[in-house]
């Protein structure tokens, strides 16, 4: 049996005298230093100031210009080519932006010119802010439905729509702050824990209630359920069966279907993205032409009324800082904030990596917040970088963020002048242009791709989906992230721990069970652990590696005769005290079986903390320590008593 | 500079024809076995049923009874031998519970019988149930204070003692209920979050807390406030001046320095525990007769006061599971019952590891759980396995359970028959036993090895003390556990990259800043992530690869030629869908650069993933795939294009 084994020195016999190489501490460090750089990693990984790093004072001025205005960067560079990209991508958004702006401000119960003034002043402070070129910024389906469905619980819009809108106010003025707040103290991590599953299904779920309030308009309802869940939706639906009038429900199929198509069109040829960014505009100048010229509004489909010409008013007279509802807007913004940023970041990201230039979270994360606190004083609600108009701003063609510019005179032009022509815009087709917006949100081939993928995966992103639909938006997202992170933890507490074995004639040593070719060693256990070691786990490491040298020594069939017990901490990146006490009480109890422990490639952190807990309690010997498994066998194999 | 890392491929010269092994899937495992796998790691980790496997039924059963009531276990081997040294045990830690079970009834503001209650009924179940033999059971410290202090919240103890009581019986119940159901669970892991760190620091905090409620005993104060902080308590002491007895305050001194002295001879002989074990019940004796023959009590010396003999009324009637009350009682029950729980396995722990036997974490959960319930239901507080009582237990020499057992006894005796002695024993006395038995909780010792050993553990520690002397009990400990989680969080979150460089003359690769003697390779970046890749930390490691890659390829004084980016994933446990999705920009972004991403090592889930992966997409082939980093080195290094 012991014959077998020969091949694990050959590979090193024609350097066997410099075999061992001795383990050694990491450089040292001060705390202070160490601090310092863990400071850094944590809230700078991205170290924005290295362009900084030995330029002259005046230079560092104007990079800390560009850096704080991302505008400084290209303005100078602007040239007329570039502007007439920009000028056509801004307009095609533009004729997206006003149909969805007014769309989405009846989904948060907003006054539609809202959702107007949300598409004139936030893209203005966001082309001298942001520092992505494709963002298209405005008012976005989800945070809209969320902001909402939580002011709602709160006050109730139709008997009482100023205080509401106050509310609404404040709530995009917390967002803004905390959005903020999350970029200067650089905690944009924070938004990462929501995981691509999260989001698909939250994305779907929300995107099926946005849908099912849309029947509300579809159907021509005027009772209508004021909750979000899709028993009471469904209910509210075949309760008023008297209200539903056929001549809406007949017009918001056509505009659906139409809207389908031209959807369905863009999707096949990605070339004709036109059709279907001009056709919620379409679609309203047609619908508003059918209701003008056939006098429908008296015919039972209830139409947006007159609006008011004019620009944005200031609001920061509006805001409301005391009394009762400060924890709701508080609340509100808080989850508004943090949904908008996620989706804002996500997208800036997204094309950041196509077109292969730099996008930095925290710095989006402040001008993102900045919008929305300017944006709170001049009768704006939430807003950020909307997935589906910047995806056409990109295939448009734009170059900077002064398509967002262009798109902002637009709706500039449209709140100066236009505002009568929507007086008579049917609601019907509104809710139409909702759905197909919001259909693009279920992504069933990504929720595939992570069931074949990762099962576990797969389970967060039906407890996010199911969760938003049956119990809440706001608690689905809650369930979901507190999977995601409880499934964290739990890698930490259960941390793997493999044997491994030599593949023979090499000085690999893999995991037994997945490498056939791997064997045992006698005389050797060799465990591997794999997670950084902390309280939550020394317990549990302790058990288990008693267990199994306990099934070591009980079990006559394996390799018998241990002696050395092997702990590969090539992969323990990090330990604390208890894990320190957790290697004395393995020694201890290791050597009361007359058996020997021995370290393999403790790495930086751990290295130190076993030299210092060695000066403190003296419990191991340099003897005790080798850099590679390969060299702790061959050096102590000598020892091994072979079996008799 | 080429020709310095031709050794490289030195070491493997001699089986240069089969020096690529190929990376394999590990083997084929159904998502339910999967799932059964990980069920097993994380709720059954020591297997508690590998005795019972390939046993008889008959066998079975008696190993099913063994594992319910350990007492089967030792009872039928019980000898006279063994008997001796269980009463001696029994005894001396009957001498330290009776007045410590006294004392901490008045710490929880409850009839200082139900302390004496507190020391019959549990003991009992758990001589029957604990699988500790060391464990000395009844109130301790650290849960009295809590449940009296959270009860005071709700119920004025001077003004409504019925309620409290009831109350305090109440949350005992549920402590019960949670400590079995944890166990029954077995969800004992939940236990591990509390640190030692935090253990550390809170329980100096609470013992400093205790010492000053005594102030109100050791100054002879009546009018004391009811609060736990250290403010109000030391505002209370300088406001109440005149209240002060010099006569309690000298015989309070007195009996504090005798047991102070006692204590410390005890820890310098550790054989002469006995002094310090017998010390409290003597203080008991020597004051309590000091007051009748003085007859002090008429002096401003407060005594304990008539109490009745008799042995434990049932109180399951007293049982309040409606009104208003149910709330407190149950977040009182969950949060003394988790710490006592994590007092008692801790102890028990302590010592099977001192005496080298097994203790069933979950098991012991159940047994201090069912031995709340049923002491809820006999007019017993919180109990749980003393720290300070079972040192002295196994100091004593106890051999089983059993010593338990004669402690109930005697404390039996005592309630049959001694009561009407404690008539005179002065509160005095009992304050300066409680200052005395809470001052072995501060470890400052164990807070200076933390602080050596490390930094961040001890401000962990550091917080927990700080929240608990100046906030609250429960906030304090909250604060700790909540730093702890966010410290793994952050580790997942900014995971440590190195960049490994190969040990001239071998073929090992380490990382560069920690060994001196490792070199970079002209051609390769050789990275390693030491952490699993997940949703939480995906977006960081795009940002930092990327920068290293251009850092690399910007500066001009670097190994030039940059040609191959090796991800080493040894170390890499565990990956998620947003880990895959990584790879894939990562791939796209590296290929974009002129350069070739390359895998080391993949093992088991993340292997599997990559295949899966690689079915969807297609994204790496086989030739980007090797088992070492030498192996990868070796095979790469031939297209290495010089730098000119």
């Amino acid at each position: 049996m012991d014959g077998a084994y020969t091949g694990i020195t050959g590979t090193n016999n024609n350097n066997m005298e410099t075999v061992v190489h001795k383990v050694v501490a990491p450089p040292r460090q001060s705390t202070v230093d160490k601090l310092k750089g863990k400071m850094k990693e944590t809230f700078f990984p991205d170290d924005p100031f290295r362009s900084f790093k030995g330029q002259p004072a005046a230079r560092k001025w104007l990079l800390a210009a560009k850096y704080l205005f991302p505008i400084l960067d290209w303005a100078p560079q602007y040239s007329l080519s570039l502007f007439k990209s920009d000028l056509v991508a801004g307009l095609t958004i533009a004729s997206l932006a006003i149909p969805q702006g007014i769309s989405y401000a009846k989904l948060a119960s907003l006054p539609p010119i809202i959702g107007l003034y949300s598409s004139f002043v936030p893209p203005l402070v966001y082309a001298v802010l942001g520092s992505s070129r494709d963002l298209a910024v405005g008012p976005v389906s989800i945070a809209s439905l969320i902001m909402g469905a939580m002011l709602r619980e709160a006050v109730n819009p139709s008997t009482d729509p100023f205080l509401f809108l106050q509310l609404a106010f404040t709530a995009t003025f917390f967002a803004g702050m905390v959005q903020a707040s999350l970029g200067i103290l650089r905690l944009g991590f924070l938004i990462d824990f929501m995981s691509k599953a999260t989001l698909v299904g939250f994305m779907a779920g929300a995107a099926i209630i946005v849908s099912l309030q849309q029947l509300k308009g579809l159907l021509g309802i005027s009772h209508f359920t004021t909750e979000m869940g899709i028993v009471p939706v469904m209910s509210s639906v075949f309760h008023t069966t008297d209200e539903w009038s056929w001549q809406t429900v007949l017009m918001g199929i056509c505009f659906l279907l139409f809207l389908l198509l031209t959807r369905h069109l863009s999707i096949r040829r990605p070339k004709l993205f036109w059709v279907s960014a001009g056709a919620p505009l379409a679609s309203v100048i047609i619908s508003t032409l059918i209701i003008f010229l056939f006098k429908a509004q008296k015919h039972n489909i209830s139409v947006i009324g007159q609006l008011k010409c004019g620009l944005n008013r200031p609001s920061w007279d509006k805001l409301l800082f005391a009394g009762t509802y400060l924890g709701i807007t508080m609340k509100t913004g808080l989850i508004t904030g943090i949904i908008s940023l996620t989706e804002g970041v996500a997208v800036g990201r997204t094309f950041a990596s196509i077109k292969d230039y730099q996008v930095d979270g925290n710095k989006e994360m402040m001008a993102i917040g900045l919008m929305n606190i300017v944006g709170s004083c001049t009768s704006c609600y939430v807003t950020t970088g909307s997935f589906s108009r910047s995806a056409v701003n990109h295939n448009a063609g734009c170059k900077t963020a002064l398509s967002n510019v262009v798109m902002a005179m637009t709706v500039m032009v449209t709140l100066l002048f236009l505002m009568p022509l929507f007086a008579y815009t049917p609601n019907v087709v509104l809710a139409a242009i909702i759905i197909v917006a919001v259909i693009g949100l279920i992504d069933i081939q990504a929720a595939y791709k992570i069931y074949k993928m990762d099962k576990m995966d797969f389970l967060v992103c039906i407890c996010a989906f199911l969760g938003v639909i049956f119990i809440s938006v706001q608690e689905g997202l809650a369930i979901a992230v507190g999977i995601s992170i409880f499934r964290i933890l739990l890698q930490i507490t259960r941390p793997k721990m493999v044997i491994l074995g030599n593949i023979r004639g090499t000085d690999i040593y893999r995991n037994l069970h997945h490498y056939k070719e791997a064997q045992r060693i006698p005389g050797f256990l060799i465990l591997s652990v794999e997670a950084p070691i902390n309280f939550a786990n020394t317990n549990y490491l302790n058990e288990r590696i008693k267990r199994w040298i306990e099934e070591e020594q009980g079990n006559e069939n394996k390799v018998a005769n241990l002696q050395y017990v092997v702990l590969d901490l090539s992969t323990v990146t990090t330990i604390d005290t208890s894990g320190i006490a957790l290697f004395m009480d393995l020694k201890k109890m290791i050597e009361k079986r007359d058996l020997e422990l021995v370290f393999v490639n403790p790495v930086g952190e751990v290295m130190e903390k076993l030299q210092r807990a060695n000066k403190l309690h003296n419990f191991f010997g340099t003897d005790s320590l080798f850099l590679t498994i390969n060299e702790a066998v061959i050096s102590l194999s000598s020892f091994v008593k072979l079996s008799p």
